[in-house]
Parts: structure tokens; sequence; C-alpha cells
């Protein structure tokens, strides 16, 4: 009965998290509450990799430089049909590290999921509750990205499969160029308007600059792995701003760019 | 005993608000909940201002450039002692406007209380509760400038005195930029991602584009009568954002400015 009802339960018996901030905590407490029979097991930074012999799925969630040299030293410890994934926020970077191990079961994963301000302290359970988690997966693990969708559902999350270039692609717009906009934008704001300016600020700014709260390191990682998407975003928002700074007077640009806005805005809201 | 205790509120006996939007709209409804008894006149753009004769208090509540054109017609209406206020985003222009009659009683305000979406359907009668309300008073009107406080306060504002140019450096740092910058995000995002890309999109994405929703008709005023400042501002977020993408690769400037935003996100949150 026992064996039985285990085996019907499609999560790992053994996940090894490599990296405990925000993410990986969630992702530990959601399964201890998902599965609570699964060992979860704790790989913290300065922790060798020899902690994750012998479980059935390894997380890599450090910063996405960090889980690829972690990645390069991985294949020696795991035992054979184990689930290899990482949850950073780009993933052409990692997948092509991944594939110098062709024998590993590596499928790149990022859950849609975070929170302005990072660590394990800000960690829940319910964190991926209903948000979506994309998988990148080779053509080579199809029996291990059934296993990981399984699990990921188990936490809460919905999955979407994609390639890693369409995944830098929309995530370098819907995530990593608004967080390096509310962060250029609160560093300009706070010089001009200083502690006493700040004192007037209306519930617009606290939401447009919720995001440059989050920790500025994992953010190095992120732009250097996903630079040439980066840079053509940062040039069209140069460029549209640019447009608006130069017709204030007329209006014109500023007129275009805000009922483009307003629309795209309520496709947004329709997305919820 | 009933005059007494009419002599002892502290509201105006008569309230005409010209311009119904979102901030007109809830001064009306904060002030019936306030003064059951104050008589409110309300004047739509196509009303005459012959509407306004008699009235205590005249608020112009329609976009800026509105209100100075308004404000000119005002004076052979108004009866002596009246006083008279705007709630536009912008201070220098309308009270330069209002210097050319002496004789009225005029103090420019500005509520520091709003909703992405705009319009009298989304107006509350606690729209101003706890929020900054700025007031620019010349020096000649200093009974004005008293009854005004008393009445913005009444509604649950935070009354604030301080000059129009100050005003004005500060909303376009704190409230006009981040309008600025979240429209031209949210236009550069939509045409990146598509439909299907901000399927995937967080939290920080409908936080940071929140202010998008604003109807495109009233900025095109706030950006002519502050362009000198929104012009700095502007200049100074392509600046750095220009930084950010020439070390996309070393990450140096980015590290420099998330750190700086994340300082002034503190400061921003230790106003709350």
């Amino acid at each position: 009965m026992c064996e039985a009802s285990l085996s019907n339960d499609p999560g790992f018996g053994s996940v090894a998290i490599v990296g405990l901030g925000l993410v990986g905590t969630s992702i530990a407490k959601a399964s201890a509450r998902r599965w609570p029979r699964t060992r979860i097991v704790a790989v913290e930074r300065n922790d060798d990799l020899s902690k994750t012999r012998g479980v059935d799925l390894v997380v890599l969630a450090a910063p996405v430089r960090a889980n690829i040299a972690r990645l390069r030293d991985l294949p020696e410890h795991l035992t054979p049909g184990a689930v290899v994934t990482d949850v950073g926020s780009t993933k052409r970077s990692i997948v092509a590290a991944a594939d110098a191990f062709p024998s590993m079961a590596f499928i790149g994963g990022h859950p849609m999921a975070g929170n302005a301000r990072g660590g394990a302290e800000n960690a829940r359970d319910d964190l991926f509750e209903g948000r979506p988690w994309i998988l990148t997966p080779g053509t080579r693990h199809g029996e291990a990205l059934r296993r990981l969708e399984e699990f990921i559902a188990g936490l809460g999350a919905v999955p979407h499969v994609m390639t890693p270039d369409l995944h830098d692609r929309f995530v370098g717009a819907v995530s990593h160029l608004p967080q390096l906009t509310a962060s250029a934008l609160m560093h300009v704001v706070g010089k001009l308007a200083g502690d006493a300016g700040l004192e007037i600020a209306g519930a617009g700014l606290h939401d447009t600059t919720r995001l440059a709260a989050s920790p500025p390191e994992i953010w190095k990682d992120i732009a250097a792995t996903n630079q040439d998407v980066l840079r053509e975003a940062l040039d069209q928002l140069i460029h549209t701003l640019t447009d608006m700074r130069d017709s204030l007077d007329t209006g014109e640009g500023l007129d275009a760019v805000f009922t483009s806005a307003c629309r795209w805005r309520d496709a947004l809201d329709r997305t919820r």
C-alpha cells in the first residue's frame, strides 16, 4: 500500500537546492508543503557539491554565473537518472554550458515569481502559486521534462516550455528592462528630489520604483548573460525618451507614446 | 445657535468646481461628506463661468492650460472675498497668469493624490485622505490661505506650502518623470514582447507600468508647462540608461546605479 502510494506521487524522493536565497528557499518550503516526505538537501554557497550525491533532483538557485560554475562541477557527483535544473533569469548561457555534458539530464528553468526584496527571509511556500515557470529543455530528456513539469506544477506554478532564445528575448523585455528602468528612475528621482521631494511623492512613484529595492548583486550576472537583448531594449527606450524630451513643447511625440502605452497596458491587464 | 454653529464651520458656504474629472469630482464628494450643507456648483467644460457668481470658493480642476484660460475669464464673475484655487499638476504658469489680476485671491494648489485611471467614474470621497496637498500662495492673501488650508485639511489632505518654482521641480522629479518613464517603458516592452511575451510577465512589470494607464490628454499640458524641469530630468535619465547600456558586460555602471537606487528606495519607504 505504502509503496503504491509513493510510486503514484509525482514528486522526487530527494531534492538538492544549491543556493538558499528567495527562490531556493521558497522551493524548499513549497516542496516540503506538497511532499512532506521528500528529503531536502540544502547546499549553501560554501558547501561541497558532494552533498548532492544520490539525490533525484538538483536545483541550481544561485545567481546565473554561479549556477554555471556549479553546473560544470556537478556531473561527477550525479547518480544516473538524476534530473538537473536551474532557476536563473537567463537561459542561453547555462543551456550552452550544459551542452558540454550530454549525459546529464539538464533542463533550464525560470520561475516568473519573485519579490522586490530578495533573500531567504522573504521566502514563501506560495511564491509560485499560479505563476508561469518557464522550462527550456533540450531534445534528449523527454522523461526528465515530464517529471520536472509535474514537480513545478506541484509547487503551484504553470509550466511554459520554450527555447532559450525566446525566453531570453521575452524576459529581457518584460522583466530585465523594467528592472533596469526602475533602478535608473529611482536613482535620478532621488538625486533630483532629495528627501524633501520624496516626502510629497504619491503612489505612482512607489509603484514605478518598487523594483529598485532589488538586490544589486544578481543583476550583474543577468545583464552580462543577456547583453545583446538588453542593449537593443535599452536603445529603444533611450530613443523613445529622447523623442519625448524633444517634443515637450508640442507634445506630439508624447501623445503617440502615451496612446501606444495605454493600449499595451490594457493588453497587460487582460493577462491577469 | 444655528448661526454660531455655521460660523464655527471652517468650510466654505458654496464651492464651484470647474472641471469634473477624477480630482474635481472627488473634491465634490469629499466636500459633500465633510460639509453636507455646502452648496456645490458643478461647472462642466461647456458651461459659462457666470455659474460661479456668488460662490465663496472656485476650484479650477480642468487640465492646466484649460485652467489658465478659465482663470483669465473669471474675475468679472467673482464676488468680493471669493477665494480661487486650482488643482493642476504644474504651478509656475498658472501663478504667473494669476499675477495679472492682483485683486483676485488666487492660491495655486495641487493635491498629490490620484489614480492611474482618471475620470469622474473613479472619483472617491477619500481620495485625499492623508495625502499631501501643496499650496503655492502669493504674499497678499494670508486670510485666503488660512481658509483654504482648513478646507483641504477638511477633505483629509495634509497641506504643504511652497513656492511655485520648488513645486514644479519636486513634482517634475517625483511625479512627471515617473509618468513619462512608465509610459515610455510600456510602449517599448509592448513592442518587444507582444501579447505572447506579456503573458509571462510578473508583478514587477505590472507595478512599474501601472501609470501607463493614465489618460494621455492631461499630459500634454503638464509637459508644456514644466518643459525646462522635464528636459533636465529626462536628460539625466537618458544619461543613466546610456551608462548602463555601455557597461552591460562588466556591470560597473549597473552596480553603481542599483546601489544608489536601493538607498533612495529605502528613503522613499521611510516616508510612508
